[in-house]
């Protein structure tokens, strides 16, 4: 018999974030599958995972180099996701751990358009996102009543200007584009911003000084840009 | 000495969708604080705790009736916040439920807004979105790349406009606008839906049918709308 493949959310670093399900499924699987990136973000997730897994878990790295080429990148992601389906073809349980939730911005997403329609049982388990932690942490809603909000991951000038109808702004990837926001906040006084590195971790920081985003800014860091009331 | 404040997050419906913080805070506190209201939202959530509280913990009921007048709406969420605050003088620890997270479109957001500065200490605990419980039941992704989404809880022809600039627009408490999003999606061919309802439990329902936005759309429904590829 095929085993299952699980794409399982952890959250954003405190252990305690897990759900339940995550807990369980990560309590039974066979390998555990760690993607491996310069960002190290799947190290972070196997961290966070450790507690829970059995002991003996087989961890099966997979490499996702940061390379521009469109071609080599969806070789590497064939090819990971063929040594994923190996495992189930032999009757093995096979997680594979995603930062924050499988279903958004994660290397998980291209692993499932190589795993679909060929007969694998896949279950994908949220998890709590970085920008759900932090408003969390600081008791500071997202929205309320008929405001609306937006998630980015990239700074497109045109974007930015047309999401100023929206209440909440979640910058997320924000390391890449955090002079670009500065500029863009200096525009507007109706706008202020927080931003979190580490949320829920020991090392987290937080920071409402907008002039923060000119310097260099941790890969996991989020901004959230709301409007003044 | 004063007993804390919980705020905590259980998810849209699938009591395995609860955080490990959620479930130890549950079955530490002494008073359960459950709103009550139309809708019964507060009700459903309480039955996704009960199995996490402790025995003869204290439930206390909150009405928050459905009113339009803005004066006695307020004068109501701050009645309540002083019943938690009484309770909170007395050493209890008091936990207040929301059905996915606290700070997205709560109720717990306007009690928070009477609690604060007045030296309580409050802790605030994520939950599931149904948003993201729905993209990982379909496993179907949200946003990758440089993708942008957006989520909105009223219909603003407007505001719906300016986002289309975005991938993914996710439709919250959409029963009350069923009829003008349906509208909307018949003038964009580069627009897909999905509508779930009661996501994660045995009642659940998934439709892919635009068609069905024009129907009765019961309350715990979700849509989500995003670019056809």
């Amino acid at each position: 018999m095929k085993g299952k493949f699980y794409g399982i959310g952890v959250g954003p670093g405190d252990p305690e974030l897990l759900t339940l399900k995550a807990v369980r499924v990560l309590s039974n699987i066979d390998v555990l599958a760690v993607p491996e990136s310069k960002r190290e973000a799947g190290s972070v997730a196997h961290d966070i995972a450790r507690p829970y897994l059995k002991a003996g878990v087989e961890v099966l790295t997979l490499t996702f180099p940061m390379i521009r080429d469109a071609e080599a990148k969806a070789k590497i992601r064939r090819d990971n996701a063929l040594r994923i389906i190996e495992k189930i073809d032999a009757g093995q349980n096979v997680a594979f751990l995603t930062l924050g939730d499988p279903m958004l911005y994660s290397t998980y997403i291209y692993l499932l358009d190589n795993m679909k329609d060929r007969g694998i049982d896949i279950v994908s388990i949220p998890g709590i996102y970085s920008f759900s932690a932090i408003s969390n942490l600081l008791n500071e809603p997202l929205v309320k009543g008929d405001e609306s909000m937006a998630i980015i991951s990239e700074f497109n000038p045109e974007t930015w200007e047309k999401l100023q109808s929206v209440h909440t702004i979640v910058c997320m990837k924000v390391s890449a584009y955090g002079k670009q926001l500065f500029d863009a906040l200096q525009t507007r006084s109706d706008r202020k911003m927080v931003m979190v590195t580490n949320a829920g971790k020991e090392t987290q920081t937080v920071s409402y000084n907008a002039e923060d985003l000119k310097g260099d800014i941790p890969y996991f860091t989020t901004v959230i840009v709301s409007k003044t009331e």
